[in-house]
């Protein structure tokens, strides 16, 4: 019998969850700063509600059964499709409505190098209105989520489908299904280059040497992301759906600008989101000091897609943040010190006798807001201390038969090995101002 | 199609998520308080993990299925059998260990009111010690999860299982098996009462007049929990496992009484807990208010379950806590205002014009740690107003042309009706030192 997590799963052990419920518990809050509320949907689903709407790949990668009553369900896949499941089935709740949701999904992908079968997404939505203003809150809850994760060296690279809409065309790709195409050429551009990329589409759509040029002037990255819409203007702005994009550009840095985040958002005509279901905005998100891991953040507007279920009309945009990438990066980048605990001090067990008196410090610790753990069980100081020590506990508390006489309390900082035999109460202060400046440094 | 959840299953809106968060957080930090870190594991296990832990009712009602490499695999019914798994995989643990988990588990029930098939579980355990310092821990804990959900007028009722393999040896009743009966009826006892009871477990076991007396003796609820225990120790003290019990309760108690929550714990020798694999200390808690929903949180010692994948030994006690039941149940006796929106501040939109200081005012005041939401679209003042109502923010912010010309705010607090026309700091003061009153009475 194999004692082990299913292949393509793992556990997330205390030293890494420690520092992921931190994360996650700062990206909810920005999101509920914002009057996100949460949402929360359950992990099976109708299969017919899921299937057919991520595409053959993902009809693929369902996991997909019989339930106990021979029902056919999967488990879900993403939150978008049951967001849409919920506007639809939900008439009460209000329109616009704003949610967040982040929770595991589902793939049976091929695992790989930090690629897992469940891994969790965390999305934001705001549902029902397409203008602007919605635009541009999208774009500052995802910055205000990186400031909250204290990280300030990044990019937000927007574009618009209406301006490849209108870029496309001009190139005389008309259809949906080659505009789709030519869409993933472009996703693809950053990885393979310039060259690969104009070679790949002169063989796809055959397109002459004059149209070719039209193309990369359309895509070069000159000037500041006024220059840039500028230029596309030249080019997209005859087409309605390219004047419209660039209309809605022009009307959301002047916002962005206002809030502070316009020097950390940038127009970029390259930027396609494989995804065939935008149809506005789009962005994605690279760190700046570790691009290579792809995109942290994107999304953009997708006005069809909630609605799916509903007779109403919900124009949507969102944010995804890919939670365990961007968790993974930032620990790549911070050399935090691991701890396997949440306690700031450990309290020394001796004898039972000394046990009352333990449990009561540990207690009166609590109760002045600091997290207080018990050596469990009986074991000789040293090795109490080494617990402490691979635990990462800052303090340790030393209550032997001396210190319980004289209700005192002797307590060891354990990275300078500083120790102090203090009333209990001086023992907590002291114990509260160190942790306290370093977890608000943290 | 249906457009709606799987049967069983269930949406957890806005306005009851919004509670429910912060329950659980407030949960998650008492038991970090004590030390206890978050594990997380996979929704799915192989099969041969899980199946024949949990009798053949849990198998029956397992969802079962192969995953896409043709694996035979489990979606995860409890978080105990998980945790055991974990404990042999991973050597580099810390033996003790604590962890909590909170995380949904499924099992394919006949749903019922308030029953679902999916539904949150809430652990705590500290593995690897058996002795009374652990024990006691765990009844802080419990204790302590209760004050900080404002729960005051509760019982936890404990008692041993030593306790009780005295006194089933005592009625005569050897074998596991015919013990395993016993304890099922003595669970039933406060459901069905005593007189089903004794007419039970003397078709049963065949008791004889005299016995029956001694074991209604034993079960007798009148005195305090130490007149109790004196009662019982002359019953089962002869008994290695009895007297081992008493021992055990004894040594409990006066830890109980240093850390002020004695008067919540009473010993009762009708608390059985069905499951089998008790070993020591159990427990059930009870809501003062509302007893018929049966306890919100139990659990006790097991000293054989976590350790059953692993070549240690590692005598493990933990709580399990009710979540959506407690969750119910308090949401039932308290009356608290529904809100199905984070925000403590709407501000209205006008026209693009007012738009980008809309946004601006907005961010200052998220900059000052309030949540502020704008309304999202352009609707008549009127419509705004009723969709701040419904959502229950208490306050809008309104910046038409003559507050946006005057750098200034017109502020309404949404209850009293009334309404100031501040300057943006004074705006934002009014709003914090309100909601910051209600935010810390909730």
């Amino acid at each position: 019998m194999k004692v082990q997590a299913l292949r393509g799963f793992r556990d997330y052990l205390p030293e890494e969850m420690l520092l992921k419920a931190r994360f996650l518990e700062r990206v909810a809050g920005v999101f509920e700063s914002f009057g996100y509320p949460p949402l929360q949907t359950p992990a099976l689903e109708y299969s017919e509600i899921l299937l057919g709407k991520y595409g053959e790949e993902g009809d693929m990668l369902m996991y997909r059964f019989r339930d106990n009553g021979d029902r056919d369900v999967c488990l879900r896949y993403d939150l978008t499709v049951p967001l849409a499941r919920v506007m639809a089935e939900h008439g009460e709740l209000p329109i616009p409505f704003r949610r967040y949701q982040i929770a595991p999904v589902w793939r049976a992908e091929k695992p790989a190098k930090g690629r897992y079968r469940e891994f969790m997404q965390c999305d934001v939505d705001l549902v029902g209105v397409d203008d602007a203003s919605a635009d541009a809150e999208m774009l500052e809850v995802g910055a205000a989520v990186l400031a909250a994760l204290d990280v300030e060296r990044y990019e937000i690279r927007v574009n618009h489908r209406g301006i490849l809409r209108g870029l496309t065309r001009g190139l005389g790709v008309e259809d949906g299904e080659r505009e789709g195409a030519f869409l993933r050429w472009l996703d693809k551009l950053e990885k393979i280059g310039e060259e690969k990329f104009i070679a790949g589409v002169r063989e796809e759509f055959g397109f002459d040497d004059a149209t070719l040029e039209r193309l990369t002037g359309a895509l070069a990255s000159d000037g500041d992301s006024e220059a840039r819409l500028a230029a596309l203007e030249t080019i997209v702005g005859e087409d309605p759906a390219g004047a419209d994009g660039v209309a809605r550009l022009r009307e959301l840095f002047p916002l962005l600008e206002r809030v502070g985040i316009a020097a950390k958002v940038t127009f970029d005509a390259r930027i396609a989101r494989g995804l065939s279901y935008y149809t506005g905005l789009i962005y994605e998100t690279t760190l700046l000091d570790l691009p290579s891991i792809g995109s942290v953040m994107s999304g953009g507007r997708y006005n069809d897609l909630v609605g799916m279920f509903s007779k109403r009309d919900l124009p949507s945009i969102g944010i995804s943040l890919g939670v365990d990438r961007l968790f993974a990066a930032l620990r790549e980048l911070r050399d935090e010190p691991a701890t396997l605990s949440p306690a700031q001090v450990m309290v020394v067990r001796f004898s039972a006798e000394q046990a009352a008196d333990t449990h009561e410090f540990a207690a009166r610790t609590r109760a002045a807001g600091l997290a207080a753990m018990i050596y469990p069980g009986e074991a000789k100081l040293k090795k109490q201390m080494q617990y402490a020590n691979k635990l990462g506990v800052p303090f340790t508390a030393i209550l032997g038969a001396d210190e319980v006489a004289a209700r005192e309390v002797t307590v060891k900082e354990m990275e300078s090995g500083e120790q102090r035999r203090l009333s209990w109460d001086d023992a907590i202060a002291w114990i509260r101002s160190t942790t306290s400046e370093s977890a608000g440094a943290s």
